[in-house]
């Protein structure tokens, strides 16, 4: 995974480095700048409960005329009133102080402890040297990834290259950090997400809720939506200054997906105390709103994350959680394989050889659970896909491990 | 709680015994009988994968001459198809039979492995013997409660006597098992409520949806609904043969709803590898629904369970875990206590001694959260109560242990 660079799109520069929110000394302070203004758009926690830095972010996007995001560590600013409200406004207003634009040209988001003020003088006597450092190379765009992390043991990057029908070739690069939730913090899921195409407030909207919906919306540690989630797609045009025209959407989607998918899933891959990574593909539903609540259900069942860390191939406890994700299907046609094991068809278990599958389990650090309904009164040809880890006694520990 | 004899109401005989089917010699059938027909209502698991023995007693209840409940542990008869089906209606013959009635007057529940026939001839084989063990004293009320029991600690029992308007006493007693899913078993949890008033079908049936909704309906150890659970009430009219009126209904109803509480909460307090019982408080929501989802969401968070089971007051969790259950408030009226000590307010962390409450937390099995939205526009006077147990090492442990 490491040997790997990743390279941002054209007109766009990063930074990360330490301002001393964290008592660790590990970096906290990150910025990504795109050169002109870029058009930006925004998904963000659907929790009632916000920190400041969401609330002043989605009032932003979609924008025509983005030129930063800021992201500090180890504060989440969140659940500290009309005081974190101004500490967030006060964060985008001097990096665009010393950018030379608009306070509402600058995106903040923030992750870490929450219900303790923001220190913002740090981050404010800091930010001329963030500034300075601003590198349109592969390093300071790690060095922005790590900046953004909290419990995360990896930087997460991703980079595409998309070539568009007109032979044209354009970028989508991403940082994102997230691995579960660790008290007293919460560790939210955040990412940047940059092109070098040009897309409308619309295009740039649309595209990144289609890719979210089936990436960052399809993995869940511990279904716990944290109160910062916030995924953000900036699109400067450096490279390919036309406008997008139709058919060149479907070549960015695929990419925007792609990028979005690694991050998704290499968050997955850091969870807390995770032994597996489990992938649940369900399929044969009537639509795949249907398809995406059995998989949530089967990704989201303590019973089936604890029984693949225990390398238990339990079809009971699968079939049984997708049984009650409120989807209505014909019990009688359902199919269910474990990695490329029939261990239930039809509503029926299949006798195969469980000391065999239970060993593959516990070699391998990947898991495949496929969900089929191949019938009866619900059925059709819609799928889904979702990603989890298991659940160990490590992350148990990780999770009510308290000192005062 | 060994102190207290549970007796059963009038016209009602139990047995319990062991017939073979569990490998530990373990007691494994139960038997309810009422001495003349009784009025039978259900309420059944919601998940759309169940067992052969829902699908008989759901298409057998309401009724008004139910005579029996014949149940076994150690075998959910559960995923095993048409032989599966008619093994459960050989089971409720066998026992017709025996009572000289007809097989749709007895009802039948399972619980144990999954997936595996049941062997029904050694049920069949016992059945005499439970019949001539069947008792109205309170050791054989026991032993029926025992003899269902298969991950459980202890037998739960329940019983309130309740005097009607009139001057005249009618008794409500049940048992019930259950205590999470083991692998490769589901624990299901399974009730049989019995009483000597008068009921009619729709009294029956209305008097324990209600029942149920507020107790059986609101505890969760891992959100897993089994494919199995099932709640019965049988009402024979042995100590009040009069219909029952309006002005009973509501001391009956009170009195169903203590049995169904204590039932439910002794479930809780047998929760596998649990070491705290936590009960949540929400208030202030405009339905008594969206107070369930809030607190049932509470309760279902791993992290809210781990942060109980690390003795950790970790408001944000708890305050995080509400915001995601799709209610609609606002976040600045929320407040929080976690037992008496009120940790935050209006949306904001109040300081407190954190030390002295995590050692109290510590010390103490019992946990108390209540959170209370006190305005806003989705603001009202509804409330709900959830009961749930913490989420330890212990249950992962349990649970992730597989041995093939």
């Amino acid at each position: 995974m490491h040997d790997i660079v990743y390279e941002l799109p054209k007109g766009f520069r990063c930074s990360g480095s330490t301002c001393g929110i964290k008592e660790s000394g590990h970096p906290d302070l990150s910025l990504f700048v795109s050169d002109v203004p870029a058009t930006a758009a925004g998904v963000f926690t659907k929790n009632r409960v916000v920190g400041a830095p969401v609330t002043v972010t989605r009032s932003r996007v979609p924008r025509g005329d983005a030129r930063a995001v800021v992201i500090n560590s180890g504060n989440a600013n969140a659940c500290t009133g009309q005081e974190g409200h101004q500490n967030a406004l006060t964060m985008t207003k001097a990096v665009a102080d010393l950018l030379q634009c608009s306070a509402e040209q600058v995106l903040v988001c923030s992750t870490g402890i929450i219900g303790v003020q923001l220190p913002v003088d740090v981050i404010l006597s800091h930010l001329p040297e963030s500034i300075s450092a601003l590198n349109s190379d592969a390093n300071q765009f790690r060095d922005a990834a790590v900046s953004m992390m909290t419990t995360d043991t990896f930087p997460k990057l991703a980079m595409e290259d998309c070539r568009l029908p007109d032979g044209q070739t354009v970028r989508i690069s991403g940082a994102a950090k997230g691995a579960a939730m660790i008290a007293p913090n919460m560790a939210t899921m955040l990412s940047v997400i940059m092109t070098d195409v040009r897309l409308t407030e619309t295009q740039a909207a649309e595209l990144l809720a289609a890719a979210v919906s089936q990436t960052f919306n399809c993995i869940s540690v511990d279904r716990h939506t944290s109160t910062s989630d916030t995924v953000l797609l900036l699109a400067n045009g450096a490279a390919v200054d036309r406008p997008a025209e139709e058919d060149d959407l479907a070549a960015i989607q695929r990419a925007l997906t792609q990028v979005c998918e690694k991050l998704a899933t290499d968050i997955i891959r850091d969870a807390e105390g995770a032994d597996h990574f489990i992938t649940v593909h369900v399929n044969g539903l009537e639509t795949e709103q249907a398809a995406t609540a059995i998989a949530r259900e089967i990704a989201d069942s303590p019973l089936v994350k604890t029984a693949v860390a225990g390398a238990d191939p339990n079809w009971g406890r699968i079939v049984s959680a997708a049984g009650y994700a409120g989807v209505d299907f014909e019990a009688d046609y359902v199919s269910l394989l474990i990695n490329d094991t029939l261990v239930y068809r039809d509503g029926m278990p299949v006798s195969f050889d469980e000391t065999s599958l239970s060993a593959e389990l516990r070699a391998n650090r990947e898991v495949t659970i496929t969900l089929s309904i191949a019938g009866g009164p619900c059925s059709g040809s819609s799928a889904a896909r979702f990603w989890t880890s298991d659940l160990t006694t490590e992350y148990v520990r990780l999770n009510s491990d308290y000192t005062t």
